[in-house]
């Protein structure tokens, strides 16, 4: 996925979502492009190297470059937007697109170049008010992929509890020699 | 829904896509409660006049007595975590104490108190991982309420397009004679 038009400062946090959210929810990576932020890209490999190692973390100065890309290699490039077609009209195209052609989803922060819309195969929306473009590629990546894309190993062993929370020790790590204390 | 916990500055962006967020997707108001942070309850209502207007927007220093109202009116409490019970497992079930006991969505901040995690009646997750409390609720409101509890009106008349962007003029506000001009 592609996280465009990121700004230093402002967008700290809801660019740190969106690549968590893309991480957790089954994308193959994330690229950024905007402003170039170190300690956001830090703090996402941060993730990336104890959650999920395959997921891959890049910066691109230019959006245009990483839409090319995607183009070359066939990938379909769907934009997420108010102004587009609702998922839930094209949802079955996508999920059939994923495996056949790959697919670029690329979510942009306050403004958009209209330019972005003309370059999209697809622009989407999930509604047609302005709400979160973490929302938005959160319930795109939910309804795409669905659970089974997902990676299971969380930070810590969770031992899943309607009510109250439980710590669970991490398992004994086997010692070197692998005998009893 | 309920929002606890907020940071004034580093949450600010957070709160505000949570807000907007539950207000797309079909809640029916939210609580704030940690910091009280009139810049963003006033962008909140700025867009619920516009969009939602039987959308509530309150504050309460306490979230206490925001879960201890809920449980006074019969509402089942729902916490997000990624220590809970994965959100397809109970789904059928949620949906169901909808419309028999209504609900209470609560997504905290930074750091939730261990007592949340015991009041709540259910502890649900959104994968294991963490990643975003938007993604969570956003998949939580989608899965729960779906499409028609969401309001249709955007900010301004939508043409959904495939690709492009085409701005629509607003449709001619009657003149006060009905003449035309």
């Amino acid at each position: 996925m592609l996280r465009m038009g990121h700004r230093i400062g402002r967008d700290k946090r809801i660019t740190t979502h969106v690549a968590l959210t893309s991480m957790a929810l089954g994308a193959s990576g994330v690229f950024m492009s905007g402003d170039e932020d170190g300690r956001v890209m830090d703090s996402v490999r941060r993730a990336r190297d104890r959650w999920a190692p395959g997921f891959s973390v890049e910066y691109s100065p230019s959006w245009r470059e990483v839409l090319g890309r995607a183009r070359s290699m066939g990938c379909a490039i769907a934009h997420l937007t108010m102004y587009g077609v609702e998922l839930q009209f094209l949802l079955d195209g996508i999920r059939s697109l994923v495996p056949s052609r790959g697919l670029l989803v690329v979510v942009g922060a306050e403004k958009v170049p209209r330019d972005v819309y003309a370059l999209a195969d697809l622009n989407v929306a999930v509604t047609h008010l302005p709400h979160s473009e973490v929302a938005a590629l959160a319930i795109f990546l939910h309804d795409v992929i669905g659970p089974r894309g997902r990676i299971s190993d969380g930070p810590r062993p969770v031992l899943p509890q309607l009510r109250g929370k439980l710590s669970l020790p991490r398992g004994p790590s086997p010692g070197p020699s692998g005998s009893p204390p």
